[in-house]
């Protein structure tokens, strides 16, 4: 097998030492990583630790568990998927590397799903095998109706059945010799995964191996990744970021995870300390919730060193990073392609920056016509891969979607933003997100960042709601701070001094929390029409 | 409008010069052409000349009658679409930039088609005009069937008539006022164009109007054309050699065209000579024909000058460029992304060799696994455009092989070849049409090559059949020269004095004919099996 050549920059060492090659699937790197370092500690949860040889023993035995129930099945290998239901716990993961170390593709779901979407995920993944826990029972619709032949619980049984749904518990399970293989192709479809903007049917999205082996790499080299590095990871193991920039770029390194459940403010220090987490990621909330704690001598004696955060709020990144010892970087990417940017070693990233393209992608900022717009003017944020097999084969089901969005073949990522002469890239929010008033456009994330310095405020959402004078007007929604009053004079005052002109807002309603549709982001449709009390400015 | 940046090396200043900027939509184009140069010389047809201002008013009518079938239809004009049924005559022209010019898209049908794949493609088309011709009548379905509205016949009007089907003809056209608008975008759909291989339903190719127009300017670029050249346009009109490579390359540089509606050796040299033709098109057996022609001491004294042939026979490239004292080359591309490569000025081309990428598209050679291969190496040609809307927008209706055929982001030929290290790219065959021997890769058009080097030998086709041993035989059919006659000892001397070992076919069938697809290309798999004697020479 030929390297990848070295005149396109690639040099993914970690990768290259584990399987002699820059192309791999999941199952080959976990197979050469606990050859390499089998003593080495992999997972930590609630108070037992496993190695990378234990761990590759207990996904061994998932392996073995689907290739016997795809055996009985008497179906083929690439029309038997194995689907998991789970919180962030170990067997999550036995079953996704089982899922994959058996040859088999793996079906990721939101473990908050429930009732009749996730009925139609369950049914459109193609699934025969739902691995699942107790505690998703309810929450699971008629298994039968869905396509679902087994169920395997990753809790002890506790008599639970399903007329005509074979049920297999951990018992079971933990009896079983591991059996591997055979193994993927680095181009091989690994993970069925469903992401969903903030309108529309949920996308199921096609990732290679390839694409979370590579992924993770470049990842870990961007983070200069070590053994020795702990993640701790809250965030969910369903989703790509716990996928591929935690799981995979630590299996690549050989460092460990230490898994939670959820985010939690007041035990999120007492797990760092515990587990010795040197990496963390997040989202805003994380960082504003750990800021507004009340401030300690201790705060920069953590053992976190890094962490991996979305839309970093500028005004307090540095001051976070101080405070904590830790550094903050953005990436950026989506669950069809990542990472799309990276940060650089030895450079410090701007502010409000996510990084500069991965050696991995191609990533440029068009006008409306796909044609590049210079340096520092908004546009779509356009990509492609410089190698094989780094993202999504396409939305499974849906090619009409997948052909719009691959149009001049670019993969169109809907976000807009901008690049500084320096190669770095700033994200602005969704394409669709921007307002158009009067000639003008406005970054909703842009308007949403000025309001909610605002002390009042918060939260803010911001959209364009169709205007008389055609375009839109803009609308901001406002979570208010329970404990504080908005005075409109005082708002208007406030919105006059901050912002442009074209970008203060007309209409300002109130809400004590945002719609949020099925994968947590919040439902811009719902907040067009007024549900309560709503200002009108115009004109100030 | 922003210019193309220049950094991207692209200098379409033909383009510029019409357009004020490197993107148009055909009637763009010609509008500023015939604004240019009113006067010029645009097509010469059976005896009659049309200057670009007489076109031009000829397509406004056509657009006027267009946009009032449309308006008569209640349609809006993305839902109102025009066919062509129509051999190589000017209304094929006024048609074709009469749709365009009316902001509609213009669907272009094989004039040899008929019967069930006529009514298949008419009906996919969503077309809802058809025009067509008197002589072409009896090969057309039913057309109410199919959602024809309306038939407009380029001759007078002859009495016939379908029910529920409003025929209008020419006496009606030409009494009409022309009339423009409103234009499309340079990234709309243009044209439908159906396209297939040798097997398979034909697929619906989606042009856009950038495609035509930067395309065409690329043509004229690298070929030098100028406003003095005439190009000999017996090749389809329908097709896209004809559409960008001879008729927008023209336009754009504000050349002529002298229309014929088929090849034909014996007056191809009296037409070159009324119509003062400079540039002809062709496929190998043109070439072939030429130079077995009586040669005569007028040889060199033709205006042409240069041929653009595709697949040009290297034994007697130089001899018939000598011969005649015209440059013969190559280009490639195909419906889906033309032109990908082009000749180069000032550069001889290297036998074989169909010249190097062309600036608006980015060409490599791939292994299986879409891994770049070192020059020389043979592999997949795959591609992607440096500028939106030079490539198709997708296959109507067939939105999954558009997928399949974009993975990675790399528009994939299907074509096998190689580029040498000075650039240059040279085209070996379908890659489906590679024979797969004990291990090795055989070129069927390799070998198809060598074999037709026989004198016994008219025409060949290579193939592989399933063999006992696994993988592949090799197996000729031959068409052979009436007055030859072939041994078989002696053929097997010349395979093996040839050719490698592992390129010797096995099996040697004989007949008239070779079986043709609804496009007229060999049907392979009607050759597999053997309809009359077949030779076993295994083993020599």
């Amino acid at each position: 097998m030929r390297d990848v050549p070295e005149d396109q920059g690639l040099r993914v060492n970690l990768l290259e030492s584990l399987v002699a090659r820059s192309r791999a699937s999941t199952p080959e790197i976990f197979e050469a990583r606990a050859a390499q370092t089998p003593g080495a500690l992999f997972v930590m949860h609630e108070g037992r630790r496993w190695t990378y040889a234990e761990a590759w023993c207990a996904i061994g035995q998932y392996a073995a568990l689907f290739t016997d129930l795809r055996e009985k099945s008497g179906l083929e290998r690439d029309g038997f998927r194995v689907a998991s239901f789970l919180s962030n716990r170990p067997e999550s993961l036995w079953c996704w590397f089982g899922a994959h170390a058996s040859g088999h593709v793996y079906v990721s779901l939101n473990r908050s799903h429930k009732g009749e979407l996730l009925a139609d995920l369950l049914g459109r993944s193609g699934a025969k095998v739902l691995v699942t826990e107790v505690s998703a029972l309810d929450a699971l619709p008629d298994l039968n109706a869905v396509g679902i032949e087994t169920l395997v619980l990753c809790d002890p049984a506790n008599g639970w059945r399903t007329d005509g749904v074979r049920v297999v518990a951990s018992d079971d399970l933990v009896r079983r010799a591991p059996r591997y293989g055979p193994y993927p192709a680095p181009s091989d479809l690994a993970t069925i995964m469903f992401t969903s903007g903030t309108t529309g049917r949920s996308k199921a999205v096609r990732i290679p191996h390839n694409m979370l082996c590579r992924g993770g790499a470049r990842v870990a080299e961007a983070f200069d990744f070590r053994a020795t590095d702990v993640v701790h990871l809250w965030m969910p193991l369903f989703h790509i970021a716990g996928q591929l920039h935690q799981t995979m770029a630590m299996v690549v390194v050989g460092g460990a995870l230490a898994l939670y459940p959820t985010f939690s403010a007041s035990q999120f220090w007492d797990q760092v300390r515990d587990s010795g987490a040197t990496v963390f990621g997040g989202l805003p909330n994380v960082i504003n919730i750990l800021w507004k704690q009340k401030q300690t001598p201790n705060d920069a004696r953590t053992t976190l060193r890094i962490g991996l955060v979305g839309m970093i709020p500028s005004e307090i990144h540095r001051a976070f990073e101080q405070r904590f010892g830790v550094r903050l970087c953005d990436t950026y990417g989506m669950t069809e392609m990542e990472p799309l940017t990276l940060p650089v070693a030895g450079v410090e990233m701007p502010l409000n920056s996510c990084g500069r393209a991965g050696a991995d992608f191609e990533v440029i900022i068009v006008d409306d016509e796909g044609l590049p717009v210079p340096c520092g003017e908004n546009g779509e944020i356009v990509a492609r891969p410089r190698v094989p097999d780094v993202m999504m084969q396409g939305y499974e089901g849906d090619d009409g979607a997948t052909v719009a969005l691959w149009r001049n073949l670019w993969w169109h990522t809907g976000d807009l933003g901008y690049r500084d002469e320096n190669g770095f890239f700033y994200v602005l929010g969704r394409k669709k997100h921007m307002i158009r008033r009067r000639g003008e456009n406005i970054s909703a994330w842009e308007l949403e960042s000025i309001i909610v310095k605002h002390p009042a405020v918060d939260e803010c959402v911001a959209l364009g709601v169709p205007s008389p004078l055609g375009e839109e007007d803009v609308k901001v929604v406002l979570v208010l701070n329970p404990e504080a009053h908005l005075d409109r004079d005082e708002f208007c005052e406030f919105c006059v001094s901050h912002m442009a002109s074209f970008m203060r807002p007309r209409f300002v309603e109130f809400r004590d929390v945002f719609p949020l549709n099925d994968v947590g982001k919040v439902d811009k449709l719902e907040l067009v029409d007024p549900v309560g009390e709503q200002w009108d400015l115009d004109p100030y």
